[in-house]
Protein backbone atom coordinates (compact mmCIF):
# COMPACT_ATOMS: atom_id res chain seq x y z
CA UNK A 1 0.00 0.00 0.00
CA UNK A 2 0.70 3.76 -0.75
CA UNK A 3 2.13 5.78 2.17
CA UNK A 4 0.92 9.05 3.01
CA UNK A 5 2.79 12.23 4.35
CA UNK A 6 1.07 15.65 5.09
CA UNK A 7 1.85 19.20 7.08
CA UNK A 8 -0.19 21.97 8.22
CA UNK A 9 0.85 24.75 9.84
CA UNK A 10 0.82 28.09 11.15
CA UNK A 11 4.08 29.47 9.95
CA UNK A 12 6.20 28.42 6.78
CA UNK A 13 7.69 25.29 8.19
CA UNK A 14 10.59 22.57 6.71
CA UNK A 15 9.56 19.02 6.46
CA UNK A 16 13.11 17.65 5.76
CA UNK A 17 12.90 16.34 9.44
CA UNK A 18 9.48 13.86 8.35
CA UNK A 19 10.41 13.71 4.81
CA UNK A 20 13.92 11.85 5.66
CA UNK A 21 12.37 9.32 7.57
CA UNK A 22 9.13 9.08 5.25
CA UNK A 23 11.48 8.86 2.08
CA UNK A 24 13.15 5.85 3.74
CA UNK A 25 9.61 3.95 3.16
CA UNK A 26 10.00 4.04 -0.78
CA UNK A 27 12.66 1.50 -1.37
CA UNK A 28 14.52 1.07 1.99
CA UNK A 29 12.75 0.21 5.01
CA UNK A 30 9.64 -0.58 3.49
CA UNK A 31 8.38 -1.67 0.00
CA UNK A 32 6.30 1.55 -1.71
CA UNK A 33 9.33 1.85 -4.62
CA UNK A 34 7.19 3.07 -7.64
CA UNK A 35 7.79 6.61 -7.21
CA UNK A 36 7.13 9.41 -5.17
CA UNK A 37 5.45 12.83 -4.80
CA UNK A 38 5.85 15.86 -3.21
CA UNK A 39 3.82 19.48 -3.46
CA UNK A 40 4.72 22.34 -1.41
CA UNK A 41 2.41 25.75 -1.12
CA UNK A 42 4.46 28.88 -1.20
CA UNK A 43 1.55 31.48 -0.82
CA UNK A 44 -0.93 31.01 -3.84
CA UNK A 45 1.79 28.82 -5.63
CA UNK A 46 2.60 25.49 -5.44
CA UNK A 47 6.21 23.79 -6.18
CA UNK A 48 5.70 20.29 -6.55
CA UNK A 49 8.64 17.42 -7.69
CA UNK A 50 7.22 13.90 -9.00
CA UNK A 51 9.62 10.91 -9.79
CA UNK A 52 9.08 7.34 -10.89
CA UNK A 53 12.16 6.65 -9.15
CA UNK A 54 12.06 5.29 -5.69
CA UNK A 55 12.14 8.08 -3.23
CA UNK A 56 15.00 6.51 -0.65
CA UNK A 57 17.23 6.83 -4.04
CA UNK A 58 15.67 9.27 -5.69
CA UNK A 59 17.90 12.71 -6.73
CA UNK A 60 14.29 14.75 -6.58
CA UNK A 61 14.23 13.66 -2.96
CA UNK A 62 17.83 14.57 -2.33
CA UNK A 63 17.15 17.50 -3.36
CA UNK A 64 14.02 17.75 -1.09
CA UNK A 65 16.08 17.42 1.35
CA UNK A 66 19.04 19.84 0.73
CA UNK A 67 16.73 22.71 -0.24
CA UNK A 68 15.12 22.60 3.13
CA UNK A 69 11.65 24.36 1.21
CA UNK A 70 9.26 26.51 3.80
CA UNK A 71 5.63 25.94 3.89
CA UNK A 72 3.01 25.85 5.73
CA UNK A 73 0.97 22.42 3.58
CA UNK A 74 2.77 19.66 2.06
CA UNK A 75 1.21 16.17 0.58
CA UNK A 76 3.58 13.92 -0.04
CA UNK A 77 2.94 10.64 -1.12
CA UNK A 78 5.07 7.35 -1.91
CA UNK A 79 4.00 5.18 -4.35
CA UNK A 80 3.22 0.76 -4.51
CA UNK A 81 1.78 0.89 -7.91
CA UNK A 82 -1.84 -1.22 -7.69
CA UNK A 83 -4.12 0.87 -10.13
CA UNK A 84 -2.38 2.20 -12.92
CA UNK A 85 0.91 1.62 -14.21
CA UNK A 86 4.18 3.39 -13.45
CA UNK A 87 4.56 6.59 -14.69
CA UNK A 88 4.57 10.35 -13.94
CA UNK A 89 1.49 10.65 -14.84
CA UNK A 90 -0.18 8.78 -12.34
CA UNK A 91 1.97 9.64 -10.00
CA UNK A 92 0.95 11.64 -6.82
CA UNK A 93 -0.09 14.42 -5.40
CA UNK A 94 -2.17 15.42 -8.16
CA UNK A 95 -2.70 18.79 -8.99
CA UNK A 96 -6.02 20.95 -10.41
CA UNK A 97 -6.94 24.79 -10.36
CA UNK A 98 -10.64 24.98 -9.05
CA UNK A 99 -12.12 28.92 -7.98
CA UNK A 100 -8.86 30.32 -8.48
CA UNK A 101 -6.58 28.47 -6.41
CA UNK A 102 -4.58 25.25 -6.63
CA UNK A 103 -5.48 22.22 -5.06
CA UNK A 104 -3.63 18.90 -4.47
CA UNK A 105 -4.70 15.66 -3.73
CA UNK A 106 -2.95 12.38 -2.88
CA UNK A 107 -4.38 8.98 -1.81
CA UNK A 108 -3.44 5.72 -0.60
CA UNK A 109 -6.40 2.56 -0.71
CA UNK A 110 -7.92 1.30 -3.51
CA UNK A 111 -11.35 2.36 -5.54
CA UNK A 112 -11.40 -0.16 -8.04
CA UNK A 113 -14.92 -0.05 -9.39
CA UNK A 114 -15.25 3.81 -9.10
CA UNK A 115 -15.78 4.66 -12.72
CA UNK A 116 -17.60 8.44 -12.38
CA UNK A 117 -18.87 9.43 -15.64
CA UNK A 118 -16.74 11.88 -17.44
CA UNK A 119 -16.39 15.26 -16.00
CA UNK A 120 -17.59 18.81 -17.62
CA UNK A 121 -14.61 20.96 -15.48
CA UNK A 122 -11.89 18.15 -14.35
CA UNK A 123 -10.71 15.13 -16.55
CA UNK A 124 -7.91 12.71 -15.39
CA UNK A 125 -4.81 12.40 -17.32
CA UNK A 126 -3.43 9.44 -15.94
CA UNK A 127 -4.83 5.57 -15.18
CA UNK A 128 -5.57 5.57 -11.25
CA UNK A 129 -8.81 5.38 -9.38
CA UNK A 130 -7.02 8.11 -7.00
CA UNK A 131 -6.94 10.43 -9.90
CA UNK A 132 -10.64 9.66 -11.01
CA UNK A 133 -12.08 10.15 -7.36
CA UNK A 134 -9.98 13.62 -7.14
CA UNK A 135 -10.97 14.73 -10.52
CA UNK A 136 -14.93 13.73 -9.07
CA UNK A 137 -14.28 15.34 -5.87
CA UNK A 138 -13.74 18.38 -7.81
CA UNK A 139 -16.50 18.30 -10.08
CA UNK A 140 -18.86 17.82 -7.55
CA UNK A 141 -17.80 20.88 -5.49
CA UNK A 142 -17.50 23.00 -9.04
CA UNK A 143 -20.98 22.02 -9.67
CA UNK A 144 -22.46 23.01 -6.07
CA UNK A 145 -20.53 26.08 -5.91
CA UNK A 146 -19.52 28.91 -8.19
CA UNK A 147 -16.88 30.45 -5.91
CA UNK A 148 -15.76 29.16 -2.65
CA UNK A 149 -17.73 28.73 -0.02
CA UNK A 150 -17.13 29.53 3.38
CA UNK A 151 -15.30 26.67 5.34
CA UNK A 152 -17.98 25.28 6.86
CA UNK A 153 -20.18 24.41 3.71
CA UNK A 154 -17.05 23.62 2.11
CA UNK A 155 -16.13 21.14 4.72
CA UNK A 156 -20.14 19.42 5.03
CA UNK A 157 -19.84 19.05 0.90
CA UNK A 158 -16.75 16.50 1.35
CA UNK A 159 -17.62 14.99 3.94
CA UNK A 160 -20.76 13.82 1.66
CA UNK A 161 -18.57 13.01 -1.24
CA UNK A 162 -15.72 10.88 0.81
CA UNK A 163 -19.17 9.40 2.32
CA UNK A 164 -20.15 8.33 -1.08
CA UNK A 165 -16.73 7.41 -2.94
CA UNK A 166 -15.29 5.14 0.25
CA UNK A 167 -18.17 2.88 -0.52
CA UNK A 168 -16.57 1.79 -3.41
CA UNK A 169 -13.03 0.48 -1.17
CA UNK A 170 -10.09 2.54 0.37
CA UNK A 171 -10.07 5.81 0.72
CA UNK A 172 -7.26 6.96 2.59
CA UNK A 173 -6.75 10.90 1.42
CA UNK A 174 -5.12 14.57 1.75
CA UNK A 175 -6.70 17.44 0.21
CA UNK A 176 -5.03 20.55 0.33
CA UNK A 177 -6.12 24.12 -1.15
CA UNK A 178 -2.64 25.73 0.86
CA UNK A 179 -4.97 26.89 3.42
CA UNK A 180 -7.00 24.07 4.59
CA UNK A 181 -5.54 20.79 4.85
CA UNK A 182 -8.04 17.85 4.80
CA UNK A 183 -7.58 14.41 5.90
CA UNK A 184 -9.53 11.32 5.80
CA UNK A 185 -8.99 7.63 7.29
CA UNK A 186 -10.75 4.72 5.33
CA UNK A 187 -7.94 2.38 7.37
CA UNK A 188 -4.92 3.98 8.55
CA UNK A 189 -3.67 7.68 9.57
CA UNK A 190 -1.93 9.43 12.46
CA UNK A 191 -1.36 12.57 13.32
CA UNK A 192 0.82 15.25 15.70
CA UNK A 193 0.44 18.55 16.42
CA UNK A 194 3.67 20.18 17.34
CA UNK A 195 3.61 23.40 19.43
CA UNK A 196 5.36 24.62 22.79
CA UNK A 197 7.25 23.52 24.83
CA UNK A 198 8.66 21.87 21.71
CA UNK A 199 10.88 18.77 22.72
CA UNK A 200 12.81 16.12 20.91
CA UNK A 201 12.31 14.05 18.22
CA UNK A 202 14.04 10.57 17.22
CA UNK A 203 12.26 9.37 14.00
CA UNK A 204 11.12 5.68 13.71
CA UNK A 205 13.09 4.55 10.23
CA UNK A 206 16.47 6.49 10.92
CA UNK A 207 18.96 7.25 13.36
CA UNK A 208 18.34 11.11 13.57
CA UNK A 209 16.73 13.39 16.01
CA UNK A 210 15.62 16.69 15.88
CA UNK A 211 15.22 19.19 18.76
CA UNK A 212 12.03 21.40 17.48
CA UNK A 213 12.82 23.98 20.32
CA UNK A 214 16.03 24.57 18.79
CA UNK A 215 14.12 25.27 14.90
CA UNK A 216 11.21 26.96 16.38
CA UNK A 217 9.33 29.88 17.86
CA UNK A 218 7.05 29.56 20.48
CA UNK A 219 4.36 30.57 18.75
CA UNK A 220 4.56 27.92 15.59
CA UNK A 221 2.33 25.45 15.84
CA UNK A 222 2.55 22.30 13.46
CA UNK A 223 0.72 19.33 12.45
CA UNK A 224 1.86 16.43 10.75
CA UNK A 225 -0.28 13.98 9.30
CA UNK A 226 1.31 10.43 8.16
CA UNK A 227 -0.08 6.68 7.63
CA UNK A 228 2.15 5.84 10.25
CA UNK A 229 3.71 7.55 12.86
CA UNK A 230 6.87 8.86 11.79
CA UNK A 231 8.59 9.30 15.30
CA UNK A 232 9.25 7.03 18.40
CA UNK A 233 9.25 9.13 21.63
CA UNK A 234 6.00 11.30 20.96
CA UNK A 235 2.47 10.25 21.24
CA UNK A 236 0.50 10.02 17.44
CA UNK A 237 -3.26 10.45 17.45
CA UNK A 238 -5.24 7.77 15.03
CA UNK A 239 -8.14 8.73 12.59
CA UNK A 240 -11.06 6.61 13.31
CA UNK A 241 -12.37 4.87 10.52
CA UNK A 242 -14.46 6.62 8.40
CA UNK A 243 -13.47 9.93 10.28
CA UNK A 244 -12.40 13.20 8.55
CA UNK A 245 -10.57 16.23 9.84
CA UNK A 246 -9.95 19.59 8.50
CA UNK A 247 -6.56 22.02 9.77
CA UNK A 248 -5.85 25.11 9.45
CA UNK A 249 -2.54 26.67 11.26
CA UNK A 250 -1.82 23.42 12.72
CA UNK A 251 -4.55 22.69 14.18
CA UNK A 252 -7.94 20.79 13.83
CA UNK A 253 -10.72 23.37 12.83
CA UNK A 254 -13.34 20.94 11.71
CA UNK A 255 -13.96 16.70 11.96
CA UNK A 256 -16.43 14.85 11.38
CA UNK A 257 -15.64 11.51 13.17
CA UNK A 258 -18.57 7.98 13.20
CA UNK A 259 -20.69 7.84 16.85
CA UNK A 260 -19.30 4.60 17.36
CA UNK A 261 -15.56 5.45 15.73
CA UNK A 262 -13.21 1.99 15.37
CA UNK A 263 -9.70 2.28 15.23
CA UNK A 264 -7.60 -0.18 13.64
CA UNK A 265 -4.05 -1.69 14.57
CA UNK A 266 -1.38 -1.68 11.92
CA UNK A 267 -1.76 -5.53 11.32
CA UNK A 268 -6.11 -4.88 10.49
CA UNK A 269 -5.17 -1.91 8.22
CA UNK A 270 -2.30 -3.97 6.36
CA UNK A 271 -5.05 -7.24 6.20
CA UNK A 272 -7.81 -5.54 5.00
CA UNK A 273 -5.47 -3.73 2.27
CA UNK A 274 -4.41 -6.98 1.50
CA UNK A 275 -7.88 -8.78 1.25
CA UNK A 276 -8.74 -5.60 -1.32
CA UNK A 277 -5.24 -6.17 -3.08
CA UNK A 278 -3.54 -3.52 -2.19
CA UNK A 279 -1.03 -5.07 0.05
CA UNK A 280 2.35 -3.74 0.55
CA UNK B 1 11.82 40.86 -21.33
CA UNK B 2 11.58 37.19 -20.16
CA UNK B 3 12.94 34.78 -22.10
CA UNK B 4 11.31 31.80 -23.79
CA UNK B 5 12.84 27.80 -24.34
CA UNK B 6 10.90 24.81 -26.05
CA UNK B 7 11.77 21.58 -27.04
CA UNK B 8 9.80 19.32 -29.32
CA UNK B 9 11.68 16.45 -31.01
CA UNK B 10 10.62 12.77 -32.04
CA UNK B 11 12.28 10.75 -29.33
CA UNK B 12 12.98 11.73 -25.94
CA UNK B 13 15.88 13.97 -25.61
CA UNK B 14 17.38 15.42 -22.79
CA UNK B 15 17.58 19.49 -23.39
CA UNK B 16 20.95 20.25 -20.61
CA UNK B 17 22.94 21.76 -24.03
CA UNK B 18 20.26 24.16 -24.04
CA UNK B 19 19.17 24.82 -20.85
CA UNK B 20 22.46 24.99 -20.04
CA UNK B 21 23.17 28.15 -22.10
CA UNK B 22 19.48 29.76 -21.35
CA UNK B 23 19.45 29.20 -17.37
CA UNK B 24 22.49 31.70 -18.04
CA UNK B 25 20.74 34.30 -18.78
CA UNK B 26 18.72 34.18 -15.75
CA UNK B 27 21.25 36.38 -13.35
CA UNK B 28 24.72 35.80 -15.14
CA UNK B 29 25.22 36.30 -18.76
CA UNK B 30 21.83 38.55 -18.74
CA UNK B 31 19.51 39.99 -16.51
CA UNK B 32 16.52 37.45 -16.24
CA UNK B 33 16.73 36.80 -12.19
CA UNK B 34 13.39 36.77 -10.91
CA UNK B 35 12.97 33.28 -11.16
CA UNK B 36 12.52 30.21 -13.71
CA UNK B 37 10.42 27.29 -14.30
CA UNK B 38 10.52 24.41 -16.91
CA UNK B 39 8.43 21.63 -17.74
CA UNK B 40 8.89 18.35 -18.97
CA UNK B 41 6.69 15.92 -20.76
CA UNK B 42 7.03 12.38 -20.00
CA UNK B 43 4.27 10.51 -22.12
CA UNK B 44 1.19 11.87 -20.39
CA UNK B 45 2.75 13.18 -17.24
CA UNK B 46 4.44 16.27 -16.34
CA UNK B 47 7.23 17.34 -14.51
CA UNK B 48 7.61 20.76 -13.71
CA UNK B 49 10.43 22.46 -11.74
CA UNK B 50 9.83 25.92 -10.45
CA UNK B 51 12.09 28.40 -8.56
CA UNK B 52 11.56 31.81 -7.47
CA UNK B 53 15.83 31.93 -7.42
CA UNK B 54 17.60 33.07 -10.69
CA UNK B 55 17.65 30.38 -12.89
CA UNK B 56 21.75 30.90 -13.21
CA UNK B 57 22.12 30.12 -9.39
CA UNK B 58 19.01 27.70 -8.34
CA UNK B 59 19.54 24.42 -6.94
CA UNK B 60 16.86 23.24 -8.58
CA UNK B 61 18.07 24.27 -12.34
CA UNK B 62 21.22 22.47 -11.30
CA UNK B 63 18.96 19.47 -10.62
CA UNK B 64 17.63 19.78 -14.07
CA UNK B 65 21.12 19.75 -15.42
CA UNK B 66 22.62 16.76 -13.34
CA UNK B 67 19.45 14.26 -13.80
CA UNK B 68 19.20 15.24 -17.91
CA UNK B 69 15.50 14.25 -17.63
CA UNK B 70 14.29 12.93 -21.44
CA UNK B 71 11.42 14.55 -22.78
CA UNK B 72 9.51 14.93 -26.11
CA UNK B 73 8.59 18.53 -25.18
CA UNK B 74 9.69 20.91 -22.81
CA UNK B 75 8.69 24.06 -22.14
CA UNK B 76 11.15 26.90 -20.36
CA UNK B 77 10.99 30.55 -19.11
CA UNK B 78 13.26 32.77 -17.03
CA UNK B 79 11.63 35.93 -15.42
CA UNK B 80 11.94 39.18 -15.32
CA UNK B 81 8.52 40.39 -13.05
CA UNK B 82 7.39 42.91 -14.86
CA UNK B 83 3.24 42.24 -14.24
CA UNK B 84 2.60 40.71 -10.69
CA UNK B 85 5.22 40.38 -7.94
CA UNK B 86 8.11 37.63 -7.65
CA UNK B 87 6.66 34.98 -6.31
CA UNK B 88 6.00 31.18 -7.36
CA UNK B 89 2.36 31.77 -8.56
CA UNK B 90 3.48 33.98 -11.13
CA UNK B 91 6.42 31.85 -12.68
CA UNK B 92 5.88 30.48 -15.58
CA UNK B 93 5.06 27.41 -17.45
CA UNK B 94 1.86 27.70 -15.80
CA UNK B 95 -0.13 24.55 -15.89
CA UNK B 96 -3.66 23.36 -16.45
CA UNK B 97 -5.69 19.96 -17.80
CA UNK B 98 -7.92 20.23 -20.97
CA UNK B 99 -9.42 17.34 -22.13
CA UNK B 100 -7.97 15.09 -20.14
CA UNK B 101 -4.68 16.57 -21.34
CA UNK B 102 -1.97 18.39 -19.04
CA UNK B 103 -1.04 21.95 -21.33
CA UNK B 104 1.84 23.72 -20.34
CA UNK B 105 2.22 27.68 -21.20
CA UNK B 106 5.12 30.70 -21.18
CA UNK B 107 4.64 33.72 -22.09
CA UNK B 108 6.96 36.54 -22.80
CA UNK B 109 5.43 39.89 -23.59
CA UNK B 110 2.97 42.41 -22.01
CA UNK B 111 -0.83 42.39 -21.96
CA UNK B 112 -1.01 45.02 -19.82
CA UNK B 113 -4.82 45.69 -20.20
CA UNK B 114 -5.98 42.49 -21.18
CA UNK B 115 -8.60 41.79 -18.68
CA UNK B 116 -10.94 38.81 -19.88
CA UNK B 117 -14.08 38.00 -18.10
CA UNK B 118 -14.08 35.21 -15.12
CA UNK B 119 -13.40 31.82 -16.72
CA UNK B 120 -16.04 29.00 -16.10
CA UNK B 121 -13.53 26.41 -16.55
CA UNK B 122 -10.13 28.01 -16.00
CA UNK B 123 -9.09 30.74 -13.52
CA UNK B 124 -5.71 32.16 -13.27
CA UNK B 125 -4.27 31.61 -9.31
CA UNK B 126 -1.64 34.58 -9.42
CA UNK B 127 -1.46 38.16 -10.81
CA UNK B 128 0.34 37.87 -14.08
CA UNK B 129 -0.97 39.15 -17.56
CA UNK B 130 0.10 35.48 -19.15
CA UNK B 131 -1.88 33.29 -16.70
CA UNK B 132 -5.05 35.53 -17.56
CA UNK B 133 -3.91 34.85 -21.59
CA UNK B 134 -3.44 31.08 -21.25
CA UNK B 135 -6.49 31.15 -19.11
CA UNK B 136 -8.47 32.63 -21.57
CA UNK B 137 -7.32 30.33 -24.27
CA UNK B 138 -8.44 27.29 -22.79
CA UNK B 139 -11.61 28.55 -21.62
CA UNK B 140 -12.36 29.60 -25.06
CA UNK B 141 -10.35 26.12 -26.61
CA UNK B 142 -12.74 24.53 -24.06
CA UNK B 143 -15.88 26.53 -24.62
CA UNK B 144 -15.58 25.55 -28.52
CA UNK B 145 -14.69 22.25 -28.13
CA UNK B 146 -16.12 19.31 -25.57
CA UNK B 147 -13.36 16.93 -26.49
CA UNK B 148 -9.81 17.59 -28.15
CA UNK B 149 -10.33 18.49 -32.04
CA UNK B 150 -8.46 17.24 -35.07
CA UNK B 151 -4.96 18.83 -35.11
CA UNK B 152 -6.19 21.40 -37.91
CA UNK B 153 -9.23 22.72 -36.30
CA UNK B 154 -7.13 23.06 -33.27
CA UNK B 155 -4.43 24.97 -34.69
CA UNK B 156 -7.42 27.49 -36.73
CA UNK B 157 -8.60 28.17 -33.37
CA UNK B 158 -5.68 28.70 -31.44
CA UNK B 159 -4.72 31.16 -34.13
CA UNK B 160 -7.69 32.78 -33.88
CA UNK B 161 -7.52 33.76 -30.15
CA UNK B 162 -3.33 34.13 -30.85
CA UNK B 163 -4.75 36.51 -33.25
CA UNK B 164 -7.34 38.29 -30.63
CA UNK B 165 -4.79 39.10 -27.67
CA UNK B 166 -2.10 39.77 -29.19
CA UNK B 167 -3.96 43.46 -29.65
CA UNK B 168 -3.57 43.82 -26.20
CA UNK B 169 0.18 43.86 -26.37
CA UNK B 170 3.15 41.76 -26.54
CA UNK B 171 2.43 37.82 -26.97
CA UNK B 172 5.70 35.94 -27.52
CA UNK B 173 4.09 32.27 -26.02
CA UNK B 174 4.64 28.27 -26.80
CA UNK B 175 1.78 26.30 -25.51
CA UNK B 176 2.19 22.53 -25.66
CA UNK B 177 0.17 19.36 -23.96
CA UNK B 178 3.07 16.84 -24.82
CA UNK B 179 1.82 15.89 -28.36
CA UNK B 180 2.21 19.38 -30.49
CA UNK B 181 4.20 22.88 -29.26
CA UNK B 182 2.71 26.13 -30.34
CA UNK B 183 5.01 28.76 -30.99
CA UNK B 184 3.77 32.23 -31.92
CA UNK B 185 5.94 35.51 -31.96
CA UNK B 186 4.68 39.32 -31.65
CA UNK B 187 9.03 40.32 -31.44
CA UNK B 188 11.54 37.75 -31.24
CA UNK B 189 11.77 33.98 -31.40
CA UNK B 190 13.91 32.09 -33.49
CA UNK B 191 13.99 28.01 -33.77
CA UNK B 192 16.26 25.28 -35.29
CA UNK B 193 15.79 21.74 -36.07
CA UNK B 194 18.44 19.33 -35.99
CA UNK B 195 18.08 16.15 -37.53
CA UNK B 196 21.04 14.07 -39.36
CA UNK B 197 23.49 14.54 -40.05
CA UNK B 198 24.03 15.74 -36.76
CA UNK B 199 27.15 18.27 -36.17
CA UNK B 200 28.64 20.04 -33.56
CA UNK B 201 27.04 22.84 -31.89
CA UNK B 202 28.66 25.77 -29.59
CA UNK B 203 26.64 27.76 -26.56
CA UNK B 204 27.10 31.63 -26.71
CA UNK B 205 26.44 31.40 -22.73
CA UNK B 206 29.26 29.25 -22.35
CA UNK B 207 32.52 27.84 -23.59
CA UNK B 208 30.80 24.63 -24.31
CA UNK B 209 30.65 22.59 -27.00
CA UNK B 210 28.46 19.01 -27.88
CA UNK B 211 28.94 17.01 -30.93
CA UNK B 212 25.14 15.47 -31.94
CA UNK B 213 26.53 12.91 -33.80
CA UNK B 214 27.46 11.42 -30.65
CA UNK B 215 24.18 11.30 -28.70
CA UNK B 216 21.92 10.50 -31.44
CA UNK B 217 20.71 8.14 -33.50
CA UNK B 218 20.20 8.89 -37.40
CA UNK B 219 16.58 9.31 -36.93
CA UNK B 220 16.03 12.23 -34.29
CA UNK B 221 15.17 15.18 -35.30
CA UNK B 222 14.56 17.95 -32.40
CA UNK B 223 13.28 21.40 -32.98
CA UNK B 224 14.31 23.87 -30.58
CA UNK B 225 13.07 27.30 -30.04
CA UNK B 226 14.26 30.30 -27.97
CA UNK B 227 13.78 34.00 -27.26
CA UNK B 228 17.43 33.93 -28.93
CA UNK B 229 19.73 31.90 -31.13
CA UNK B 230 21.56 30.05 -28.23
CA UNK B 231 24.40 28.39 -30.35
CA UNK B 232 26.78 30.23 -32.85
CA UNK B 233 27.92 28.35 -35.53
CA UNK B 234 24.04 26.79 -36.23
CA UNK B 235 21.91 29.27 -38.48
CA UNK B 236 18.12 29.73 -36.79
CA UNK B 237 14.79 30.41 -38.18
CA UNK B 238 13.41 33.35 -36.76
CA UNK B 239 9.55 33.64 -36.87
CA UNK B 240 7.91 36.50 -38.73
CA UNK B 241 6.23 39.40 -36.47
CA UNK B 242 2.42 37.64 -35.52
CA UNK B 243 3.82 34.30 -37.26
CA UNK B 244 2.07 30.86 -35.50
CA UNK B 245 4.17 28.01 -36.04
CA UNK B 246 3.05 24.10 -34.76
CA UNK B 247 5.42 21.74 -34.13
CA UNK B 248 5.37 17.58 -33.86
CA UNK B 249 8.23 15.07 -34.05
CA UNK B 250 10.27 17.71 -34.64
CA UNK B 251 9.11 19.33 -37.12
CA UNK B 252 7.01 22.32 -38.48
CA UNK B 253 3.25 20.75 -39.75
CA UNK B 254 1.46 23.91 -39.40
CA UNK B 255 1.81 28.16 -39.88
CA UNK B 256 0.14 31.14 -39.91
CA UNK B 257 2.11 33.40 -41.57
CA UNK B 258 1.38 36.86 -42.73
CA UNK B 259 1.16 37.59 -45.82
CA UNK B 260 4.33 40.34 -45.66
CA UNK B 261 6.10 38.77 -43.36
CA UNK B 262 8.46 41.43 -41.19
CA UNK B 263 11.26 40.26 -38.94
CA UNK B 264 12.85 42.50 -36.10
CA UNK B 265 16.43 42.75 -35.25
CA UNK B 266 17.27 42.29 -31.97
CA UNK B 267 17.14 45.71 -31.55
CA UNK B 268 13.87 46.56 -32.73
CA UNK B 269 12.86 43.72 -30.64
CA UNK B 270 14.32 45.41 -27.39
CA UNK B 271 13.38 48.96 -28.59
CA UNK B 272 9.97 47.15 -28.48
CA UNK B 273 9.75 45.65 -25.77
CA UNK B 274 11.02 48.66 -23.95
CA UNK B 275 8.18 51.05 -25.09
CA UNK B 276 5.68 49.39 -23.50
CA UNK B 277 7.55 48.68 -20.20
CA UNK B 278 9.08 45.36 -20.06
CA UNK B 279 12.48 46.40 -21.22
CA UNK B 280 15.43 44.10 -20.04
Amino acid sequence: MCQLLGMNCNTPTDIVFSFEGFRLRGGLTDRHADGFGIGFFENKGVRMFHDDKPSASSPVADLVKTYQIKSTNVIAHIRKATQGGVGLANTHPFIREMWGEYWLFAHNGHLGGFQPEEGKYYRPVGSTDSERAFCFMLEQLRNRFEHKPPVGKLFAEVATLTAQIRHHGLFNFMLSNGDILFAHASTLLHYIIRQAPFGEAHLIDNDVAVDFAAVTTPNDRVAVIATQPLTANETWTQLAVNELVAFRDGDIILRDCPDNPRYLSQQEGLAIARAVGVAA
